[in-house]
């Protein structure tokens, strides 16, 4: 029975889980669970994850929720390639650091911004007010800055010569802001190249399908 | 040369780091860094942590950021002993789901309470007001409900039958709220054993005397 795990392709937590299990070839059953139909409120999905949210993972009896403890769990399980959280001490806390700071840093900031310029508009019909906007904007902007200077700096990936879990979770947050269509991403070309090598040595047809939804919000926005 | 440990009494996860190098007796040097004196938006602080939050360590020439990075960096590198982060791949699981949860839960939810409540006033002389309040305080109460209810349940430590990180990262988030003066530990009390729990384990003078400064504040509360 192979390992399940509970995603949406919306959540940028559980494209980071998906990602990492189809880089490695991961045998897994896929449970989709679609927040727009708020299936991830069911009492059903409940007995996975209490918490009511998503990603979660299950492995026989044994079940586990938090994108970064399953994706670390998932890495161990299956004897994974060390460069994606690597043994030696020093840089397997380079990456534990990227992955503690990103909580509080990518994942809230660009996910408020996300959720006031994508998905309330879609709900309540009325477009995001940019003045109200306006700081929540310039804070996701620090934090993109702070991820360039303190963790990319001039290497290629986040924690050093090689990719790794870090990198996962850094893209999946900040291709988040595709969709806003303020072009944030295009003006930033150290953030792009660092983008398309994470794309490449993820596998472009992988990371192009854990992203589907996230194009498509993105076309759809340069169509209005 | 040993380890630096840079620290404020005041921040929760510098405690935790603390906490967990003195209980395993692990030989460091303490580098105090005065919030309330700005100290840590020094330059000086700025080359061991650039983006000039507390705590930080640095090992010879290797400086890390990120309290829970720190903790497992020292558990590791000092061979302290398992129960704290276990090898089990299950039990370790659990620790990290804990420590990754905590980042949005505890972490933001506690804090945002005691700034209100007990740093604000302090700076501008005007206390909090209580109808502004209500709705952090309401997601404080509904995030220690979680911690009881899906992490501590009816074991004796938050992640099993024995103490680790996890237990550490939860207490100092927790007890912060005391100098609120609310009685918020003293009308729970599943988890107020619990902290007696971990206060022992540790060993209560370790504990207290890393606890000096919120003692102290929720003392100066009860005199008002
Ligand atoms: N820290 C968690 C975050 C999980 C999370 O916030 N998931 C969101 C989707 S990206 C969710 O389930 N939201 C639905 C809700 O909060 O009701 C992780 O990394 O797994
Ligand atoms: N995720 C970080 C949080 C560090 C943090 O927010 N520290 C606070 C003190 S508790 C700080 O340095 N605040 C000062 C500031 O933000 O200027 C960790 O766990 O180490």
């Amino acid at each position: 029975m192979s390992v399940k795990i509970f995603y949406d392709l919306m959540s940028q937590p559980a494209r980071s889980v998906l990602m990492f299990a189809r880089a490695n070839k991961i045998p897994y059953t896929p449970c989709p669970i679609a927040m727009r139909k708020s299936e991830h409120q069911s009492e059903e999905y409940a007995a996975v994850n209490p918490m009511k949210k998503i990603p979660a993972m299950q492995d026989g009896e044994f079940k586990l929720t938090e994108s970064v403890s399953i994706t670390k769990y998932l890495h161990e399980k299956f004897d994974c390639a060390d460069h994606w959280f690597p043994k030696s001490l020093q840089q397997r806390s380079r990456v534990n650091e990227y992955l503690d700071w990103q909580h509080f840093n990518t994942r809230p900031r660009m996910t408020k911004v996300f959720l006031a310029e994508v998905i309330f508009p879609r709900m309540t019909g009325t477009p995001a007010d940019p003045a109200a906007l306006a700081p929540d904007i310039q804070r996701m902007e620090e934090t993109l800055d702070n991820l360039e200077k303190h963790f990319l700096k001039d290497k290629p990936f986040l924690c050093g010569d090689d990719i790794s879990i870090a990198d996962l979770f850094g893209v999946n947050e900040v291709i988040q802001v595709e969709p806003c269509g303020y072009g944030t991403i295009d003006r930033r070309p150290k953030l792009k190249a660092w983008i398309g090598r994470v794309r490449e040595h993820v596998q472009p047809e992988i990371f192009d399908d854990v992203c589907q939804l996230i194009y498509k919000l993105a076309k759809a926005k340069q169509k209005l």
